[in-house]
Parts: structure tokens; sequence; C-alpha cells
């Protein structure tokens, strides 16, 4: 006999005991190993997990209730420690599986760079996507110092996938000249340092298109998220970006699929980033999964 | 000879000396047995008190110094570690002396179920009394996995004694459905998310009255108040709850006590929480105590 | 499909997944209600789990890995939070139900109170019961400041249940002068300061007997567990903690039942705390149960 | 062979090898022996460096990159230990060496009372000196406690100095009742709590003026910098901070020199006070040396 | 009515409430504004209390209660921060006030320079005075960059003052080369790296002599006193220090004063250090005031 | 003019300013991409420097100062992040510039893997190479989860590249069982818990040979070594360490390089596992380069 899974932060809570039968899938992609700062972002989707226990299971903003919401966390993908190929390989391995079966995937990072092969699978299954990106970072270097699988080169990948047309970034403050110009010029849209107000004018556009949101962490003001590695002051507050989530619910966009990456607990004593992020994936999970 | 009390951190700045001659007691209820997430609140007065040396006594917001206004600080009182019953009939007791006397209470938290028996005691004083309750979370349980006894349920409590029509809460970002919907059900004032515009409303409605402000420092959001049990994205800033207490100040309330809970200092390495408790005591005072 | 358990915090590493075939059960007893210093070893069992994740399966010092013992990682039981009677009869019962079962029950606190009712249940089973106690602090108070259930006086409930004569505590290094008197004016065993020596002089009068091993991880002098509520300079390194766990492997003393007890992970930002109280569950693990 | 200076935090990021063909000066004035509450900030300068490589050398906000601009970082004025005034001397004479050369100063703190020798440099080179000053505290004492060299004086000497009605405070909502109604009397301005609007309003006052610009890290709110000695609830964010370097930048008057005081690591284990501190410097550059 | 003391961290546990009839003053002396590396030891005294209430009154090394001493907690000495001339003789004072009437002065620290001044007032009472002095480093410097008065030069001075053949140091692991030159020359007595053996072969030398105990709490390993200034491995441990107070309790010198320095409770989250020191200051009281 | 480079932590104290007449190479290899738990050693080398600040030039160990010594640090290799084969390959290729010229390499690590490429270039200067390993783990697995650049496997690897006899590995206390029984068929030296006593006993035997001496700090006790990547209970003290230093020191082994590796800073909030780093280079340094 085993006691209550959810209290030893063994699963999010209201976790559904079965794969089969869930929804939506709360997936980790514990990989850290490319960053060019500060690690610990493998350990965000345990931590995220554990302190779920202190949430409600219930949002006063979209008055909806976690076990309306058929989800199974499975846990983190066994990712090979150093292997940066191997791991984006069996990332986008398992989200193809989660999409074959017509379930909705929510990854935790990890480092943003998961976000790629995540993307990849998606766009096999749903080749109008649209990308709806959060972040302090424009993440659009074509290589880190010679490497091209790096936490700054994710949305340059899937922009050039995607088309660079379909992305759309908010909240970005910080980049190399050269990002900002690549984006300029090929018509990807940024909206610089704000994220609410410039969304509410670009979800109509996107109305009916399949979209997937990848937030980083980092979007947020260091104030409220210190956990993460590479903070950035001037971000918005965890108010603007619950309200954001709420708007993209709201909206008329069909939401395919989103993650949340780059929660590092080290750096963070108090333990606020990892709440933070888990009432952010719980809003996900009631706003964006039908 | 001992040498000035305040740097030691052995009570609040200015505090006077004598507790007959003072309008106002400040009381610590270190108190944290039933909380269901992390314990830590006991230790909040004692750092809030050692931190106010690094308060200056003038208030530049409310033109008015703490030597104007006559105030005790009485220390902690002597809690059992682990009876939350018996610990809960010393505080009322000790409540009832001040009322009789006529001063005007001031309690530091401790978990939150320590305001309970001070309701109780300021509604045996006057039985017309209103509170006002800032919190991030409804706290209107009726009991806790079984527990009547527990940090989630004194606010239901309370408006079961004065009635739910007399307690007003503001900021609440966090509860149960069913708490939610008792509170609508009995004309309990919510305001969700929100503390100083709400406030601005009501307070015409309570000119007057006597008011119990009880104030969960988890109103703040955890970029301001890390330093707490259960922290909860999405909540107000310090200007905004320091607004909200002149906001108070200068309507036409009486009012006849309140308190401060749940600061738990081990989570907040850098001291912030206590600070800010620490001058949002003093305006407490500055603001309240005629 | 869910990924590797063991990853994610959510059980201890090379746990079996079934109960019933499992010879040994390791479980949480989360309770810190009556502590009456630093709260905090709640979060103890579960955070032992999640590092143990950085364990390798195999001892040095035993020769022997953890697949040769047959364990069951139960999780923790769901105390209710601030009701100490309550939780020690939850604890009693399912102690019960493992002894009915003839398995090694292995406990994690929680305060050391928890292992009252443990005890009480082993004496059930094994009327000779002697206990070997090894911990900074005497806890033979008979109550503290009046609470009779508080984590000072477990062992002296256990002494008057079982006789003193039959308790043997090591390490001991702090107390109330009351109680060393009450220790040696009943003939139970104290050896103050130190634990591997003078436990290799009482093993040998212990042979064949059943005898319950409780280990409060402050009989390591802070340096090694700066991570618990108490924490008591001048105590043993882990490496004699290490070898007195060997010591009692390889005696002939007949080990039925153990315990580790106040690991408050909140205090050590290293988490080396909760590192060594992994590796000591394992050593009792592979040196205990055969 | 040395490896890349920056990598190791040996100085700020992009600065050039060369003194003497820098047009900008970065230096550190490592002291806080004068604090009244929390030291630390001596180390602010290292670590402020230290971070900057986690920065990247484009602000989005200007338009503008770091090899625009030219300046050396000069590292730390070895400053003698326990000794204001011999310290505070050695900052002039260096400040008079920077400005003999005609480059802009860039200093970082150390606490407050660094600014002082600094604005006396200035004024002997620029008689029509006014200064815009960023702050939670007045500074406006004559003493503390009986020491005319304290944090808690260079904007009283300054204003003395240059006259008071050169000086314009910011931010300010910490003081003495007698500091505020000296400024008020004295005709120096003083906006309380507000930063960025209440400048608007002023710069076009000082438009072609030569102005020096210093910042307390502690205008922030302690969300935003819970690394300094004294933290101080109902602060700006960083967002708002940023957007005054901006305006000033933007502005008609001629700023001529600059500092940032009162990091002190220590006290944030997150490092957000640090790379914050580091993007202001980043935006002072970029935003102030032509 | 004020609630007891002792709970909120105002005075030492067990103090006696008067001045005048205690034999023995504790006091504090808050400074840290020589120190050439990391300060923060003006905290040190408040925290040492604050802690003691974690501590049993009882001795098991000693068998003696603290009721036994009659002890006065005279709080801090307001020194004036950065002044250091100041501080040193507002603390020569003091302790000559308590020489006068025969009582026994236990100082903390603060930095060690602060022994400087209360060597003076002790030996100025005890001619034939002889130290021991307990430290990682010599302090032996003759000034520090220039400056005389640093916390690297008290042992210097009382060796001069009072003969170095009188000053025993015992634990020293670091210094210049010169330091260690001059004491072998002068004939001072320096055991590197033991404190216990070494100060067993002393102490009948200093049989019936006055003495003063000077300890720097980081002859300990860093590993037992994390929080402290300047941490230095290799290091004893706490239990060798507490028996090297015994073994000075039980000798036949005549202790006349003693102090316990730098602690630093910022750089130790667990608080282990500041509990430690407050073990060695009841174990000073218990063992050395008849 | 830049001030003195040692304050601001550019370089390790006392570094000469030039590669070129330096005798011994000081050099960091910031890389943890393969480590299979807690990541962050990256930093280790920058802290290690910044906190060298804190150490006087002088060793009462060895009566030896630094400037004895001419060393150079060169800063920290600029290793691509996430690439762990081109991270060796940059390693190897630095090592062989050194040993070229004839210097001695001394490297920080960075994870254990680091070593791996020294070896190699160790071994091509001096085929009878043998190695003296202190650590808490094997380090011989073959691969971790199919990678076999891990830094789990550079002892294997080493001992496969110089034979197994050539390996002496000390205080070692985890590993997989096959590790251990690997190196007993293999010939390979395994002291298992112990380092001085039985390095005592092997050195001899390596007297005139060309020893290589890397050391992972975690062979060092948690309590002495907090920030660590995998901390292991049950190891050595520093002092221990330190004494194992200068045993070989004194020997008559020909030590040819070395390395300290796996300081993590960020899991230590004291940094005295960064500041014992520190000396123990000193001492490798005044003790191994002559």
């Amino acid at each position: 006999m085993r006691f209550d899974e959810a209290y030893s932060g063994k699963v999010f809570i209201a976790s559904r005991p079965d794969w089969e039968e869930a929804d939506a899938i709360l997936y980790g992609m514990p990989m850290d190993w490319t960053v060019s700062y500060r690690p610990g972002s493998r350990f965000g989707p345990a931590r995220i997990r554990e302190v779920s226990i202190g949430l409600e299971e219930y949002s006063p903003y979209l008055d909806r209730e976690l076990d309306e919401v058929h989800f199974f966390d499975a846990g983190d993908i066994p990712l090979p420690f150093g292997n940066p190929q191997k791991s984006l390989d069996m990332i986008e391995e398992y989200v193809d599986s989660i999409l074959e079966k017509g379930k909705f995937p929510l990854g935790m990072g990890g480092e943003h760079l998961v976000s790629w092969p995540v993307i990849k699978a998606m766009y096999k299954k749903y080749p109008d996507l649209a990308i709806i990106h959060m972040d302090a970072h424009t993440d659009l270097r074509v290589d880190y110092e010679g490497e091209p699988l790096s936490h700054s080169t994710p949305i340059r990948k899937a922009a050039e996938l995607i088309g660079p047309g379909n992305v759309y970034s908010f909240g970005i403050r910080s980049g190399m000249k050269e990002e900002f110009e690549w984006a300029k010029e090929n018509g990807m849209h940024i909206s610089k340092f704000e994220v609410l107000e410039p969304l509410k004018a670009v979800l109509p556009k996107l109305a009916g298109r399949p979209v997937y949101v990848t937030i980083d962490i980092d979007v947020l003001d260091p104030a409220h998220a210190p956990g993460t590695g590479t903070v950035d002051a001037g971000g918005i507050t965890s108010k603007e970006l619950l309200a954001s989530i709420h708007e993209i619910a709201r909206s008329d966009v069909n939401v395919v699929g989103g993650d949340l990456v780059e929660v590092a607990p080290v750096y963070d004593h108090s333990e606020q980033t990892a709440n933070t992020a888990s009432k952010l994936i719980r809003e996900m999970l009631l706003g964006w999964v039908k």
C-alpha cells in the first residue's frame, strides 16, 4: 500500500493515473547541457512537480478545476547527460508518440533548446503551425561560439523551419543586434519589452490556426523569477504573464501544445520560481486543454 | 547598565517602556503548528522586531513619527508548541486584557489561524464589527483534511461568528471552488486579485463602523514577500499594499485593531520580507492608532 | 507510459514496485508540529527520496547491493497537520500493519516524537525489545512546558514503556540536569558525547535480542548535518555514524526495525544533510535487513 | 597566453584594453565601512563585473552596442579598510585624474558616501553642476550618531557644496522628518516615491547643464534589488529605472559623470541584483557616453 | 506586561535582570569596520543571543547549570559606525567599568580588533596578565596596508603591551612569514594547527596567573564555523574547541575575562555558527566564572 | 591606469604577469556538461581565483611563499558549451603547449572528465607516468547510460591508457560493484575511505617516477566541501587532505602536474569550498613546483 503520491512530490497535483485515457500529457525534459551561462534547469520539472502540492486545484481566474482536465504527468524523459543531439532525438520521438494519439503535449524544461524538437514534431502534424514565443531573449542565433545546438538558437531553427512570418515573439529585451535585424528582414514578429498588449493585437490574426506556445520563464522580471539561468532586468510581472495565458485561452486560436522552460531551482532559495511555474502549468492546463 | 534595546533587536523600534501608559500594544503570536505546507512563521515576529532597527521612525507617506504614537511591544505570547486549542485560548485571553484597558491591539503572526481568537475577542467588545481581510487565499475552509483548527479556516470561522456580510476580502487569488461559492451564496464580499481599487469602493460603506484589519503577507506577490509559507504568483506590489493601509488610515472607518501574519523568515535569505513587514507595522501604527 | 520513477524523486532509489513481496517497508512520517525550536522536518522524507538518485546502489562498506534487499518505499503517511495525537495513532496503526506481515519497518521523520508510536507497535510484537538511541539530546522530558506530546519526550515514554534498563542512548550532549539524573537513577544507559566506542561495548550484551534503532540526525555534528531543527556543536562525524551502523550490522543483535529522524532540508542549502541521510538509509537497509 | 578575460569576470564585458584611449572610465569604490546597517557593498563592483559576462553587448532599448563606446574598466581603487577619510581622498584624487584627461567617470560602489568625493571633483571642473539623485533615502543627514562621514550624509554634503537648488532627488521614501524639512526650506527638489514622471518634468529645466547622476540601487523595490544594505519596500521597478536612464539619455542635459552604488551581493543568493546592476551600467555607458 | 524576554531573542538565555548583582557581564562589540575581507560580524552578538533560546541551561560536560552563574547580558555597546578609534575607546571605557566593580567581562565580537581595548583594560588591572589566544590567524601585523587599526593587528598590539612572552597562541594556520618570525624572535608562544594538546602542555606553566582568553571563531575549521569573515581550511573541530575550554576550566589558571569574536551570521544560512557560538559562550560562563 | 588585479578576483593571488617566464601554469577548465547529477562546476575556477584574495601568500605548513614559485594564471580555456569532444580536444592541445615549454600544468575544473585529456597529454611526454587519484568516487565506468564521455569515466580511460597498475586511488567510498571488481582484477590500487595512511605506504613505491595528481574535491567530506556536484558522507577532513598534499611534496616522487576538480560554488553559500580549494591550490603550487 502506497500513500498518496502527490504528497511526496511524485507527480503534478491531480495527474490522472493512466496515460492512455489522458487528453493531455505533461512531461519533463531535464536537459541543460548547452547553456552558456548558469546551468541547473535539469532539475526544473522535478521541483515544479514537488511544489505543486501547495496549489489549489481550482482557478479563480478561469473558474475551472483540474479534474475537468484529463492529464497525465509522465515524469521526465531520461535524457543522456552531455549528449545534445541524442537528447533532442528522444524528445522529438516522444512528442511524436503523444501527437499520434491525438493528445495535447505540455512540456517542462530544461533549457530552451528542448523546444526545438517539439516544434519539429508539431510541424509534422500541423503544417500551418504558428508559434507564440514569450521570452527575455531572441534565441535567434545561428550558433553559439560555433555550436549550432545551443540554448540561444531554438527560435531561429523554428523560424527557418516553419517560416519566420509564422513566429511571434513577445517580451524580448535581450539579443544581438544581428538577431533583431534578421527578424526584421525576414518578417518575423518581435514585440520588445511588452507581452500582454501586443499579444491582444496579434491573437485575432491567428484565429483558427494551430498555435504552439513556448514560454521561457525569464520573460518574467528577475523579481518574479530569480530561479533561472540568465536573469535580465526589466521584465514583466507574473500578473501580466498569467493574464497573457488567459488571453490566449479566451481567444480564437487553436492551442495545440505548449511548454514552459528554463526554471533552475538552485538559484532561488525561496522556491518562488518553481511555485510560480507550477501555477502557470495549472493555468495552461485549465486554459488550453479543452 | 544595559545598552539601547533596539540595537539588539529586543523590541520594535520606538516602543515605549511601559505597558500601562501605552495606547497600542504590539504583540507576537509565534504559532505555526497547523500549517499545511511550509512552516516557519513562528519566527516572524522576532525577526520583524530585529530588522526594525533599519527603519526610520518617520513616515513620509503620513508625515508622522513613531513618537507621536504611544505603543508598547509586549514580545511574543509563549504559546505551547503543537497545541492549537490552548494556543488560541491564550491569544484570546491576552487580547481580552488589551481591550479591557481600551488599548489598540496590533498582532504579528504566526500562521493565519491566530487571527481567529483575536476576532472573537474583538467581537465581544464590538458587536457591530466589520473585518477587512487582505490575503492571497480565501481561508474559508470548514476544515483541512478533517482538522477544523487549520490555517485554512480562520476567515470562515470569523464569517460565521460576525456574519458573512460583515467580512470584506481583498486580493484573493487562491481557494477551492466551494469556498468562493460559499462566500457568494452568503453575501460575503470577495475582491479577486486586486486590493486598492475595490477597497476604495468599500471603505465609504464602512464609515463610522469599528473595523478589524487582518493582513496575510502573502497578499503580496512572491516577488515582494518570498518569505512566507505559501507563495502564490500574481499578487500585488508592496507599493499597493502600503497605499491600501494609507487609504484605510484616511477613510472614515474606525480601525479598532489589526494584524499582519504569515511572515516566515527562513525562506527569504535577503530578509526583504521581514523588512517589508516592519515597514508595514510602522505604517499601521502611524495610520491607525490615533 | 511513465518514465523511470527514480529520476523524478518519486521513490527511494531501487525501491521494489510491490508492497506485498517486500521484506522491508520504507515509510515517511512528515510531522513537525510539536517541535520547540525550528520546524521543517516534515519535508525530510520527500527530500531524502529526491536526492537518493545521486546514490550508487552498491555499498563498498558492506559489499552488498540494494537489489539484494527487497524493500518497498511506501511514501509518506498523510498525517493531519497540527494534530499530534491523531498523527501518532496513524503511525502506530501503520507500523502494526507492517509487523503483522512480518516485514521490517524503516521510518523516516519528521520530528523525533514519531518514534514513540513506532516503539509502541514494536513492543507489542517484541516484549523483550531493547532500544538503541543515537541523538544529541536526551529526549527524556516528561513534558515540554506542559505538553506531554513533544519532540523532547519520546525516549522518556519509551523508557517507561519497555523499562529504562532496556534503553541505550549514545552521543548525548544536551539535556536538562533532571533528565540525566532520571536516567541514572532508573538504570538507563547513556553514553555522553561518543557513539562508536561505547556501542562496541554494549552490543555484546544485547546479542540475540530484538533491537529497535532510532537515530536522530542531530547526533551528527552540525558540520555534518546543518539541516536539522536543533543543531548542537560537539557531535560525531558522518564517518563515525556510518561505522556505528556497520558495527550493529555485524553484531549479534537482531535488528527488528529502525528510523532516521529530524532531517529539516530548508536549513541546508547545499542539501548535504539530505544526501547524508539517504546514504544512511541505504546502509541501514543493506546492513540490517537480512 | 592568457584566455579571454571577460569569461573569468576579470573586467566588465567589452572593456577596452587601454586607459589612455578610452572615452569613459569604469571604476570600483569598494568601501562599506561607514554603513549603519548591513555591510557588504565592498564586493559590489567585483560581482557586477563577474556577472557582466551574461550580458549581450547590444541594447535593444537604445539600439547601440558597447563597442561603439570606448570605455576602460580600471578595476577597484585599493581603498584602506576602516579609514573613511583616506578612502575619500583617494577617490577624489582618482576622479580628478579622469577629469583632467577629459574622460567620463562612471563609478561603482560601495556605500553611497563614495559619491561625495566624486561630486567634489566634478564640481571643481563644472561649477554649474547639477545633480540627479535616485535613491530610497534622503541621505541628507548632517551626521549619523555623531559621525559626519557616514553613508547617510553624502547628499547633504553635496547640496551644501553646490547649492541645494542644484540637487534633484527622486524616488525618496525614507528619511528623518528633519531631512525632508531641510530640503524644503533650502529649495532642494525631492520627488517622493516616484522617479520617471517627475524626472520628465525636471529634465527640460536642466537642458544644457552639466549633470552628475548618482543612483543608489535601493531606489528599486526590494523585489528588484534584494542585494543591498538597507532594503525598503514600496520602491520602483527595474523597468522604471531603465526607462529613467533612457529618459536622461534622450534629454538635452549634458551628463558628465555618474555612479551606481550600494550593491551588496551577499544578501542576494540569486545574484539578480548584480545582474540588474550590470545591465544598468551597460545602459548608462550606452546612453550617457557620447 | 511583557512576555518572557528570552523567546524574542532579547538577551542571552538565563541572563539575570540586574547589572549590579551580577558576577559576570556579557556584552557585545558590534564592530566590523576594519576587516580586510568579508564584513558582517557586527551582527554576531545579536544572533548569538537570538539562537541561545535553543540551548539547554545545563552542561553535561561540566555538570553545572546557568543559574549557578550570576551573569547579566548588557546588550551591545552602541559603537559609532566607521570610526575605529572612538569605538575602541568606548570598549575600553566599558570594560574598565566592569573591572572596577570586580565583575568578570565576557565579550562577543565583532571583529578581532575589539579585543585590543579589552586587553588594555585588563592589563591595567592585572599587570601580570597572560593571554591565551585561539585563532586561525596570527593577527600579528603592525598594520594592514598602512592602517594600524586593523583586525589583523590586535595580538601584535597586545604582545607589545604585555610582553610577547606572556602571549600564547594556539591553532594558528595562517599569517605572513614576518609574523611567525617576529613571534619566534620575541619569545612568543605559537602552536601551529593544534589547540588541545599544546594547551595541555602550556596550562601548568600559567598556574595561578590571571589569564585572558580570546577566541576567534575561525580557529574552528570552516566545516564547523562557515559563518565568519575569513574561513581557512584545516582547522579544529567544535569538539576540540569545547574540550579546550573545559581544559582551561579545570586547570589552575585564574581566568579573569574572555571573548569570542568574528561570528558573521550572513555567511551561514543554517545558523550553525551562531548556535555553536552560543554553546561556547555557555561553556565559558559555566567553566570560567566561579 | 588599472588597479591591483588581485583585488577584483581577476587572477589567482601572486600570479606572475607573463606566461613565458613562468615555471607553472594555472588554468581553468570550465566544463560541466556531462555531469549526471548537479551541474555548476564550470564556475569553480573563477570563484577559486576570486576568493584567493583572502589567502596569505605564505604557507606555515611548508614555510614557503608564493613569490618563490613562478606561476602564471592563464584564466579559463574558452570551452564550447555542450560539446564534450571538442572541449576535451582543446584541453589536450593546451596542455601539450604547456608541456612543450617544460612548464608544470596545474588545472582547475570543471567536472572530472577534464582530467582525461590532461592525462593523455602527460602520458605522451612521460611514458612511465603514474597517477595518484583522490576522490569519493571510483570514476571507473566504461560509460554512463551509454555515454562514454561522462564525468564517471575518466579514471577508467586513464587506467586503460597507462595501465591499471599505474593508477593509485585513495579515499574512494562510492562506485558500482563492477568498478571495484574491475580494479581488483586488473591490478589497480584502490584505498577505500582513507587517504593519508595508505598514501604514506604507496609513495615510496613511486619514488623517482613522474606522477600526475588528480584531486576531486569530493574526496573531502560534505562538511568540508558542500559546494560540489555529488556530495557523499563519510569523507576525509580538509586537514587530512592538506597533510596528503604535503606528504607528496616531501616524498621522492616527481610530481609533473596536477589538478583540482568539481568545485561547484552555487551549492555553498558560505563559499568555504572555494576558499578551501584556493588554499589547496596554494599548497599544491608551493609543495609540488620546485
